[in-house]
């Protein structure tokens, strides 16, 4: 990136004060910018900005110890943050052709403006929509349908069969569609279920690095829309999720589970088979549900009860040790005065 | 998936009753098919069957208000298995021909009816038998040997030297056979001991998808016959499991371990290295096992325990924060009765 | 291999007693060696390694009941190191050329004696040192700069712009450089923050199978020299580790997290974001940190609290069911007193 600030300028709407002409090669936060960075600062952080050695700042107002070169603009954190997307797209640009390394069946059906890295394999009778961008050694299935603006990542597999929506976005090695862990145990045999449920991704998904979403024996499993997953998640067979979901990385949900919408889970949650979690339900890092738990509200531990409730088990475990010469020590107090006591009466 | 009832029926040994030539498009459960779908219920679903909206039914009797097409059998669920089975075959149908995009070594001993996709890359002195699908992507290093009617996912990793039996399944992106995790702390530095043990992965083995099974410094990682293993599971260096053995999703396995046949592994369950799990323990989901295992029986907690002990152990925590009172409220009592009895004695 | 007695004692400066020409074909433990195998044993094995099957033994001097053939060498077990490091460059023998199935871009700048496998993709203005071994089905992208004797394993995806130092090894299937995990809610939507941040993995690193290290929004994430990292590890957006870091199977950092040097994380061990744990520091497995722990210190448990103090807490906690009977039986006892004392009293 080499931007003049007056082109910064431009771009976000804003006013220099200062050098126009000052080149910019990133962007960085106030701590960590240099003098060839621009940095932002909020009304309250206006302070602090005094102190950065960023070489351009973009602030809400001209503020009294501010000496680096400024961007007026209402609305600073916004505006560094379409600066971002842009140095992003620049740095990921790919150029729209379909490499000769892809192997594309013929009864594909592609849309417009694709890039399509080399070791692509796409299989028969997929749909691919327009501007999507298919990275180097991905696999895609049979009968898959992918929509447009999508951007699947190196390395991804996505199974036969698989729906995905628009502007769907799955980072490198996920695997998609694998088949769910479903096994009859027949005469000390373990005998394999087969696996032939869809898989539904809807608009605007974003799936982490090394994530693993299973299709069912039957049924579907569904990501809803807007909805975005941390690395390493496993989402079992037959998994619903609803929209705008928040699910941190490591999170493990077993199969069945129907997840509401707005959910959040932490790092490291689990979910047993077949539980419901309601709409807007927050759970903390590393609870695991045991049993369906009610929308609207924060849970915590092991298995999940309310947060606040979970904190205070927390906190009073770690006096266990203690209370327990406490109860050892009272039990020789009574004792003794049951005795005290028997003497009297005697 | 188009068949007519009539094809259906000849399929799985069955009796139409209604109309033979109803075309069928798929298979799903009670609650979810369509009336282009078969369905299927056992005895005692047989009245929740009338509610179905499925266009047919296998179903073992003709019973009161089931006015779907039926299909008599005398093992609905065994033949619903069998016609998914046939669908799952049809829908991952592959050509078995080996793909001018496959990199294969001149030294590899190829089995008849294979297919090898594009972008797999077989290495030197590798042996592969018979109607064995290795997937696109894929990357198999030297010295390997892999049984005959395997299935290898796409970007699947084994390297070299493994040992693989028949009719194992390795799901995407899976890595097996890499380097465990060992080294040697001298003068502050972390010193890698090389990795050069085997790895022996027996007949009728699944491994899900984005697991790692590490081969050890010396000595072997060892894979029982029909073991299954679900995604993201973790198998440290030198570890030997048994024979069906069920591992559900996130299982971690430090070096060493030892685990016996028909053991089962909930979800997240942990072992430290070098211990032991006897022939057909239960892990519960979460467990992490501190120490060696006797088998037959169930288990949960941190630290392992048994599992019924565990419950107890996990209900009476959430007691804490009120029993913390109450042991607070029963110290004052008791001192008060101890003034008191002390007064009285004067 | 195939190595006489004679040709590994002049490998490793060591004196033959036996037959000079006895053949070894590979290097186990005193357990598993068998007949064509070489064992090792330090001085205080000896006795020990005389029930070996071992065909051959490396031993500090000749000793009473050892009738296996003998390799005399100062330190045992570092010769056997160095024969182990032998066979696994044996093994992993690359032909240092550039395979036609490789899609390079012009714009890359190759070392010397390079290794690059067939499937492999690098991108535009990326530089790789001399002496790389960068595997099949690998993935580099734009301006990636690569030092020198790196191994990069077999699916590996390395995303633009980031820098790896010499002599750093990553196992398959890891992700280098994907999206950090940052969203704003705005209006019930979860909007993308484009995630811009650099990744710098210093000399002598060493990454797992299936990790994933992200890229933060701004600001970099760092990997100092000689740390080493276990399979499916996963390190947020913007962290920093230090030298000589161990970080065992399936740890999860959340963003911002600084760890200082030498610092150890046992398996599965977890922090929240933006904490700071201290050089030196231990924590045991499945420790969950929830804010910044002192250096020099071991730590374990949900939240993290020193190690000892965390064992005492899980020992005491096996007694709650007991526990709580106890403190029942208590009140019951107390109350008793407090009727009879009331009784004298009257």
């Amino acid at each position: 990136m080499h931007y003049t600030l007056a082109e910064i300028a431009a771009k976000i709407g804003g006013e220099v004060i200062g050098d126009k002409n000052f080149v910019i090669t990133g962007i960085n936060s106030l701590e960590v910018a240099n003098s060839s960075e621009i940095s932002f600062a909020e009304e309250k952080f206006l302070k602090q900005a005094t102190a950065s050695r960023a070489g351009a700042l973009l602030v809400p107002r001209k503020s009294e110890g501010l000496c680096q070169n400024l961007i007026i603009c209402a609305q600073p954190f916004q505006a560094a943050g379409l600066l971002m997307a842009e140095m992003d797209a620049a740095a990921q640009q790919v150029v729209h052709t379909i490499s000769e390394g892809a192997a594309i069946s013929n009864s594909v059906s592609l849309g417009e403006n694709l890039h399509i890295g080399p070791g692509a394999v796409i299989s028969e009778n997929t749909v691919i929509g327009d501007n999507c961008r298919i990275y180097a050694n991905t696999y895609i299935g049979k009968n898959v349908i992918i929509g447009s603006d999508c951007c699947i990542y190196p390395g991804v597999v996505i199974r036969e069969g698989c729906k995905i929506g628009d502007r769907v976005m799955i980072h490198p090695n996920s695997v998609i569609g694998s088949d769910g862990f479903g096994f009859l145990q027949i005469a000390g045999h373990n005998v394999k279920i087969p696996q032939i449920g869809q898989i539904i991704i809807e608009d605007d998904v974003e799936i982490g690095a090394l994530c693993t979403i299973n299709r069912a024996a039957l049924d579907k499993t569904i990501i809803g829309r807007g909805t975005k997953i941390d690395d390493h998640v496993h989402l079992g067979h037959g998994v619903h999720i609803g929209e705008e979901v928040i699910m941190c990385a490591q999170v493990g949900l077993a199969g069945g589970v129907r997840i509401g919408s707005q959910v959040m889970l932490g790092p490291r949650v689990g979910c047993v088979d077949h539980i419901t979690i309601g709409d807007r339900a927050r759970l903390m890092g590393g609870t695991q549900a045991a049993q369906s738990l009610t929308g609207g509200k924060d849970y915590g531990g092991t298995p999940a009860i309310p947060a606040r409730q979970s904190l205070r088990q927390m906190m009073a475990a770690t006096h266990l040790p203690k209370d327990r010469s406490r109860l050892a020590v009272l039990e020789k107090r009574v004792q003794e005065l049951e005795k005290k006591l028997a003497e009297k009466t005697d």
